[in-house]
């Protein structure tokens, strides 16, 4: 395999973590051919951009957003250089899917994994893709997410090897879905940590790669323009007859997206990198944090158009459905016609029961079964709520709402600095016997921690996510909850209260999906097991960007005494100021 | 006189630079008696705010945009812990016109003096405040000023000392003023720094004491709220017959102001902490940077109130006049009326020789002079023009357009890192025979650089400012030029062409006032003259929020060699990573 070792360009190259990397691969992923380094150069800044056609200050890669996708083949490198240009703000870049084996300092996780990049500083992540499919890249600091920094990773099966696709396409398109809002990222969090709380409100346009309608009628004049080609929408052209891979990802800061594509049965085939037990939908369900892939099959009639369509569910939709077109004609050409009909409008918002259906569908497919190990060596029950500190609202864990620590962990435990967050371990469990899921909570004081979980390398761990009523009465939302460094097997998901003395004997132990996020529904848990064996430190959280902002996550750390020298690069910051 | 060096609550104190800041105080104000330690705790965080009625976010101290004033005594120790609990961004406060002798590190200038306060991060500035007298603090990063970091100082004289007060008065008034804008500090950022150049305007009202009125009938609906407290015009009592100092701060981000007192003469006797010699104005001008003190004597009828108007001069106004009111029934009260008459409008905006005619007459009072040394070592000419880099439009000086480096020039020089900045000395001079300053730059192409002027420590160093036309035709603005860590002589002031064979001769050496910030009137020079007696690396620039956003400034470093040693709290980005 090829290595970068003899790269000239490495002034910022992390040396010592990529020759560790590369000895990985080169072990595991030696029937590999020709792996190669797929190097990027990003530079951060805030640009005026109109992606629903209002003009907006969004944060961009290289002057774009979404930025550019990464492509690569299995066992390759990739490296990414982010150059921060941000005027007064700092910065991190998280590679949605990847396990960073081996590369634990690479997950771009702000107060995790790094200190921020500093404006005028640069970062060059650099790890291994040992997996095909579909993934996801964004910002992992602060709101900055929802600022526009987020891209989609695509990374090719070898042709003929072990994860080779067991479905065949003629042709691939990219399809990333995301809400945005008008308001800035600043404002957004400073509303949701007021007192009183300040919700911004639902998002303003659903986008489709990067391109929404806002009706500019409801706008400030001079900055809404409906003309402008860069909030045109998104076209995929198919020729008939074909069938089409599409790569579908959620990056939503908020909602909970059904998607469809009109008059075209999807089959599902792929979910987070894992290959599915292929079903059949007229619609998709998808999450944030979510990647699929469906196929469909260019079989309507081709004297027309289709949209493609994304609705919002699971809360009560404000936003106007987001579009693209499915065209026979070739694309974004001069005979391109908008269809004929007005665009789909998904399921009922508040069908719960549909969406939970399509989670138990999502199995592996029977080519691909990874089983899971038969019994966990600890198990984890985590109550949702939302609570209240000092006024704020907050969501917590078992009454814990998650801080931040301004040391990243993977620093601070490596290097013994104690004193950088709370020593004491967080519950594991919560007073469930007797819990009124459907009512709101009995304590709504919580207390905030940054204690994280530390589990014992190589053990086997399940987590139970139980959602419940909110601090408004009967109200329970979808939270996506997305694991870093792992793929967990969903075992099982309910709707009601989890009874761990009942419920684990219900769980699929035969052909369960691996995932890295996986939501939990409305007055529902969610149960999942994965193997504590990628030493590191790994953030676990609901991937509603606002939620995890309110607390709404943990971290995991097992086999901290693995992890190679750190790279001190990612130092700098809080008690790790001058420790290098 | 008392230190602090026995202070329980010194964790993020800077001990071994203070017990030199005592000693030097010791040392040199060891007659002034009881010195204290003025302490501060801050937290920085956004808050919505409504200083002008406009609902908007805005960056706070403790919640208060302005921040507190602080006060103490000449000689005492300012000692302000800013904790930094914006979410993404870091920060830097600046306090300015204190010198900072033998406090360098405290000036609070990201990329001169230290680097950036972190998210979660705390860094105590201490600092003596060695001369009497009215003065500014502020964010030195980015443009976070714009968005609401700033407030007064205020030093109390030693009675009885050599820098008494020679003039006397009843009461005292701060006025702080300001100009505001509803768009967020990155939007103007991004307009300033996009091509094509995007000019937010200008501002949307002028702020007096962090109030204004915005005409609430041209904002969007909800976010504007004319009936607010928080608008509501500061009011500023006066007792019939007394006479009072009105202490007044420009702190605007653009702006060129003409402040005055309806129907009150002000009689002017302090200017950036030093005493004038007294002249009498129906109206102040004021640039921002800068600081006076006036006298009023409310001897005007007592059965009605008067306008303080604040209004935009040598730009062509586009924004309503600032208004307070002067209260002869007591303030805030019930009994409070608005002054019957139409406020203010001042001087006609481009009355360029009005301004001018101010500045000549501002020289110190006979019994402070403190005569300049008769002859310069060195003397630097700077063209001050506009100029455009890669279709950027830039400022420049000498067609250098400075930048600033993201490792500090005070560590990078005393830890020797050479190649954290430009080496090369930036020019002395620029080719003024025969250079029309009233016409468009003949060679709009300027480089960036962040090299610095190196001055021979004890060294007498003259800058003549020499203002010239924009890149547009008939179009030249004042600029107020700021030194830290310094005061200078203003030996003279000129409009047209600078000749360095003839205008020296006309310098006033015999009485010129000392100042910290000074105008460049258009189509002007200004000369001035410092010793270069403080050790430690220091900024001299244009006070204009934008213009040093655009590369107007220049940065000078004097006796590096005697800068004791670092506190290690200034380092950690840029080169300064991981060397201490």
């Amino acid at each position: 395999m090829g290595t970068t070792m003899d790269s000239p360009s490495q002034a910022w190259a992390l040396r010592v973590p990529r020759l560790l990397c590369s000895l990985f691969l080169f072990l595991s992923l030696s029937t590999t051919a020709r792996a190669a380094t797929r190097r990027h150069e990003w530079e951060i800044s805030y640009q005026f951009k109109s992606p629903d056609c209002m003009r907006k200050l969004a944060a961009t890669i290289n002057g774009q957003s979404p930025g550019p996708t990464i492509r690569a083949a299995q066992g390759d490198t990739v490296e990414v250089r982010v150059k921060n240009s941000l005027l007064t703000e700092n910065l991190a870049m998280h590679w949605h899917g990847i396990r960073q084996i081996g590369t634990p300092w690479a997950d771009g996780t702000e107060g995790v994994t790094q200190c921020p990049i500093l404006p005028g500083e640069a970062f060059t992540y650099s790890f291994a893709v040992d997996r095909p499919g579909t993934y996801i890249y964004h910002a992992h600091y602060g709101m900055q997410r929802s600022a526009g920094l987020y891209g989609m990773i695509v990374v090719a099966a070898a042709p003929g090897g072990s994860d080779a696709e067991p479905f065949a396409y003629d042709g691939e398109h990219l399809v990333l879905l995301n809400d945005w809002w008008h308001n800035s990222t600043y404002e957004l969090a400073s509303g949701l940590a007021a007192v009183p709380f300040v919700w911004v409100g639902e998002p303003h346009s659903l986008l489709i790669n990067g391109r929404g309608r806002f009706d500019c009628s409801a706008a400030v004049a001079g900055a809404c323009n409906a003309t402008l080609p860069e909030c045109a929408a998104e076209v995929f052209a198919v020729e008939p007859g074909k069938t089409y891979r599409f790569r579908i990802a959620s990056i939503t800061s908020l909602s909970a997206l059904n998607f469809e594509i009109e008059g075209h049965p999807m089959t599902v085939v792929e979910a987070d990198g894992h290959y599915v037990k292929p079903f059949v939908v007229k619609n998709l369900n998808i999450y944030s944090g979510e990647t699929y892939s469906v196929l469909i099959t260019a079989d309507q009639d081709p004297n027309r158009n289709y949209w493609l369509a994304s609705n919002v569910v699971s809360r009560k939709p404000g936003t106007a459905t987001g579009t693209a077109v499915l065209s026979y004609y070739g694309g974004r050409s001069s005979t391109w016609r908008p269809p004929p009909t007005t665009p789909p409008t998904g399921p009922a918002w508040n069908d719960t029961m549909y969406r939970f259906q399509q989670s138990v569908m999502t199995v592996a497919h029977p080519g691909h079964v990874e089983p899971p190990p038969a019994i966990a060596d600890r198990a984890i029950l985590l109550l949702n709520t939302q609570n209240k500190i000092d006024g704020h609202i907050k969501w917590a864990l078992n009454n814990v709402s998650f801080t931040l620590p301004h040391t990243p962990y993977l620093v601070a435990m490596k290097r013994g600095l104690l004193g950088a967050f709370d020593q004491r371990p967080p519950p594991e469990t919560y007073a469930h016997q007797g819990y009124d899921i459907y009512d709101k909570p009995p304590n709504p004081n919580a207390t905030t921690s940054d204690a994280l979980y530390r589990l014992r390398f190589g053990s086997v761990v399940d987590v139970v996510l139980q959602n419940a009523n909110m601090l408004d009465a009967n109200k329970s939302e979808t939270h996506p909850w997305h694991l870093h460094g792992h793929d967990f097997w969903v075992l099982g998901y309910g709707i009601g209260r989890f009874d761990p003395a009942v419920d684990p004997a219900s769980y699929n132990l035969k052909d369960p999906i691996l995932k890295n996020t996986v939501a939990v529904h409305p007055y529902g848990w969610t149960a999942l097991r994965f193997k504590a064996d990628n030493p590191g430190v790994w953030a676990f959280h609901c991937h509603i960007e606002s939620h995890f902002f309110m607390g709404m996550g943990i971290v995991f750390e097992e086999g901290i005494e693995l992890v190679a020298d750190l790279p001190t690069e990612i130092m700098g910051c809080g008690k790790t100021k001058g420790r290098h």
